[in-house]
């Protein structure tokens, strides 16, 4: 379900009114789209349309270098917030870790079998251990050690990486430190995160430990935008599995790494197609 | 997810071409339709695009008596096959049941607590022993032995209480009687059967003393719309639940029932909310 | 997986050392008894062994009226708390029920087909509404208004008619009040609850509205034995199912009442079973 | 759950008969064995006991080479087929791959990490393409082309390979070839398949395609261990995952890939840790 070839992707949202599918599905008509794909959602509380929709390039008769000065009249008649992706741009994505490989491996290896369509021009770590796993993959490696005293120092080292290197998507992939509030902001609905429990349940520190103390019968993970407040930004996909009384912590966190895994893979594939809307601190995932 | 009050919903599908969408978002928007969901689909291999899209009356301009007229142009320049659903129209069900009451109860309870929105005027059987729980929920109910010699007379004499009740659709609630050819082609796409098992595995007789013996480790439920060949329909749900070698075969029964009601009553809503469109053997589940 | 007939179950619990299995498969096989089931746990952090051993009469030359002199001496030298049931005598259960009937529907129809091997001699509510349901099943149906004022009086009526009928079980069936902590303590472990929520997510009222709100991707439910603090009791079982941005709380609703039927019934079947042991607030479900 | 340090691990079964949990136990005790982990099973209609017994060898008083002389008279009395593993001794993992790297990366990935608990003294493949995973996790890589005409040499350089290392338990990593009769039959419940469907359905070629053509709203993936007929041997462990009409034959293949990882690194593990018994063509997975 990734971009297909040669197509162009919308995610827009606006109020919710009357012709709203109509006005999009003319515009792109009079240019000779084929609609390939077409979703729509409206919340009926907060009265707000949103839709993504793709459409094949082949025959498109808009020069997309010319397309947002041709939709921005129907953009700013209905109060559109609208952003448009080329399949033939791939995304660049950075990914931070601290120690557990397994997120880095599994992204990584969907990478390399073509599962993740984008570009990582660059892992950030706070320690060495990733390096060769990195490496085997052909992606440069820097180390950024933090700690209490350096820490801005050590984002302002980050940024001046990502920015060289043109970042659109970073990915925590258990990388065990809290970002600043002002490194939050830079990125906002750009900075995926994944957390080991079924959120909000046993955000913050240590939650296999707190659920297995907790005596639960399923264990979760969640994968989310962050924003300001720890754990707390808009869920992107979460999943769960079972555990018994028979499962003590490790096994809990054995188990728990294969949902990581996937709810964290799931993501990314999602914001990298852009299928995903966040709006009220959720999100939309358009089929 | 039911029906919104005082709406239309329109299932359509049609050679996939160029501008369907905005065809039909055009035409509503003539009259002034207020739409409430939308969603299609293409089928790339078979190039076949499917539809459905519900609509508020509430200041739509076209009478609904007039719709048919009104659209037929529309229709026939893209070659579709139509249908249009009025919510304030119930769909007429008739259950058949045989001995195991299980899913008879749980569709009779989500009934009751509007789960389901239809009518149901009749309820078969080929046994007296769910009589008394038609009664408690005000149904008539109508008992038509069947044996090996009378089958046709049998479904004869409740093709003529169905006639007279003037049913849509006929759920198999675990009717244990196959149904004739004769029977079958009378209401295409309109029985819904549900199967004890993970179809295509153990379809025919005795599933789950099947799966007991094979050793699976998940067994499944199927509902799907009944065809000329048994348990080969276009499958509408299925869902399965987690056995060990713990279980015998009554414990497999026993899983298996939950599963039943839950595949069996999904199957049911979605068809009740026009929410269903089946072609090559398959079905496209709107959302 | 119910009792066999004609047997006994012992559930118990120790300080682990070395011995216990074989102390307790060599008392029993002194009386000649047919193990049927053995199932133990060792809890390694809180250095406690458990235990579930199921066993036929049939052949068993200890009377049962003596077992308990018979096990005396072994149960005192492991320091061991032991409760032991027989198949022949089945346990008494009272439901508690509000307005909605969900639950109550799914419990009954269950006991009815034999799910449930218990006698239940009495529904309470505080409601009219379940009364029809209650006296189609042959249950008498008790209610007993509360109010901010007469609560303990309330409590007292329940504990009256619970006494007559000898109650050993407490369901509560989404019965909307909070009970009195001489209420919960009257009953250890011996009241189940379900809460509308993945605990320890979403404790306390409005679960479905705040996981909404929180837009999370999986809602779940929970059954746990009630104690003193509000949805903190040691949890039994939990399911979850997914949701998406297109279900709005109405939706919510009506999916998790298919888990709350599922989780609930489960730990009834389970603590009528003699499957659970609950220590440290968490609970060993034996298989 | 993997086996404990410095521990061995009983696996037995037997005619039922009483007794048999205490003759065991006893027999343990006598060398003051703690026992840290037991399991059992009875299958009433074959009239069979199976167990598990783990136990630290920290105070076990009879050395580990005596065991078997030891136990003799036990196992001749009941007619017990028995193994006893130590945790000291890895099982040593041949692995066959052709081009599909997913679940070969998969199981290096759990075994670097600790997840798997053996050696992997070589990994063989009728194709070059993963070799270059192989070395970066040290494993040396053989490639054996497999041709129509080859076959019996093929198999033979691969046992001789195996032989030198001294290989328990081969796991087929997704390898295109089918085994002949000879080489299944060397090592009978030691070869362990993923196979891409959830059998019984699907089984034999492309069941992608397949389920993609039937319509299935679930898809499925089978461990189990082979036998001399095709996807026909006792099942180790499935799993299923939702698919939609919105996936066509790449997404199932995408989604598949999740599901065969963690269903066949699930039933590596379970062989590795000795808590798989198979017989009448099942399997017991001991907890």
């Amino acid at each position: 379900m990734s971009h297909a070839k040669h197509s162009a992707t919308l995610l827009m949202s606006c109020p919710d009114r009357k012709g709203l599918v109509a006005a999009i599905a003319n515009f792109l008509m009079t240019y000779n789209a084929n609609i390939m794909h077409a979703d729509q959602h409206q919340d009926v509380a907060e009265q707000l349309f949103l839709m993504r929709v793709e459409w094949s390039l082949d025959g498109f008769t808009l020069p997309m270098d010319d397309f947002a000065k041709a939709f921005a009249p129907i953009a700013a008649e209905h109060n559109m917030t609208w952003k448009v992706s080329l399949s033939s741009r791939k995304p660049r994505m950075a990914i931070f870790v601290s120690r557990y490989e397994h997120c880095l491996a599994d992204l990584l290896h969907r990478w390399r079998i073509g599962e993740l369509d984008c570009e990582i021009p660059l892992i950030i770590s706070n320690h060495e251990d990733c390096r060769r796993l990195a490496e085997f993959n052909g992606i440069p490696f820097h180390v950024i050690p933090v700690s209490r005293d350096n820490k801005a120092e050590a984002e302002a080292q980050a940024w001046h990486l990502m920015d060289e290197a043109g970042i659109d998507l970073i990915v925590l992939a258990r990388y065990m430190q809290v970002l600043s509030r002002d490194f939050v902001t830079r990125y906002p609905s750009r900075i995926i995160n994944i957390h080991h429990s079924f959120l909000p349940a046993f955000d913050g520190a240590k939650p296999y430990h707190r659920a297995f103390a907790r005596g639960v019968k399923l264990i979760g993970a969640t994968s989310h935008y962050v924003t300001e407040v720890l754990d707390d930004g808009p869920i992107i996909e979460q999943e769960v599995t079972r555990i018994s009384h028979r499962d003590d912590v490790e096994d809990l966190i054995q188990k728990g790494r294969d949902l990581e895994k996937v709810v964290l893979s799931r993501a990314v594939r999602w914001h990298l197609d852009d299928r995903i809307l966040s709006y009220s601190n959720k999100t939309v995932i358009f089929d």
